[in-house]
């Protein structure tokens, strides 16, 4: 919980630093990039998993293993392209948010947990995968659930 | 760990906002304080602990439950005043500073972990604790332990 405060804390910072929405959402990727490339290091110690052989693995491998590990949740995998370079991790429960009710009226546009998406990408980038990471649903925007969108564009280890 | 780079993401946000080190350890504090005296809820929830009967036992709490729960270490305390109202929490590992090497030459006046004062101070407001808590000492500082101090200045219940 005091991380989820913490982040709140820097989120709302970051708000007060910039007007729009985008801005926001751009500086918390940026800002979740750099800590992606940092913590897959310790990732790859604490957990010692193996190789992924697979885009469908390697999402299995974030759901299961990295949520599990970092922020305690297990969310449900989908592939959602016939090419299988497309998935979604769709959360029930997003432990960020705990004290979050909903977003001011004026922030509609603000994906509150962006910084997710970049820890995503960068980790990803450090193991040789290029992706795209975005909210595609968002339990705070009042969707059913919370959906992260992982779209993988080429093995960059080619 | 994704709580520690994030931490470490916000701290270099402020030293973006805010030229003078002064006035980003007092923007940690205040987030800090914003953060403990919603964090006071969980703590006692989760806790289940019984009401202190003394400032000793006060500190020792800190110590042992809290600093444990949510850091997932256990700082030494020490009494350092006769009047029982001045404590030192002894740090010889901060996880907090984890991923930090040292601090630059420009922010050498930088309390990097002042947001934990400010959650200390929070959270024992909301137990109706008044208390000045501050670094003394800071191994990010070249000191050899980081020492959190923390004095008590009256029972605002009475």
């Amino acid at each position: 919980e005091l991380f989820v405060l913490t982040y709140g804390a820097l989120v709302a910072q970051l708000c007060k630093d910039y007007e729009k929405d985008e801005d926001v959402n751009n500086c918390l990727d940026r800002m979740g990039y750099g800590i992606g490339i940092r913590l897959i290091e310790d990732f790859l110690a604490r957990s010692a998993v193996k190789k992924c052989r697979s885009y469908s693995e390697t999402a299995d491998m974030i759901a299961q293993v990295a949520f599990k590990m970092y922020l305690g949740v297990t969310p449900r995998v989908r592939c959602s392209s016939a090419a299988g370079n497309e998935f979604s991790l769709i959360l029930d429960k997003n432990p960020l948010v705990d004290f979050v009710e909903e977003l001011p009226a004026e922030r509609a546009s603000l994906c509150y947990c962006n910084l997710l998406c970049g820890v995503i990408r960068g980790a990803l980038e450090m193991v040789h995968l290029a992706a795209e990471v975005t909210f595609l649903q968002d339990k705070l925007k009042g969707d059913a659930v919370t959906e992260i969108g992982i779209v993988f564009l080429k093995n960059t280890e080619d």
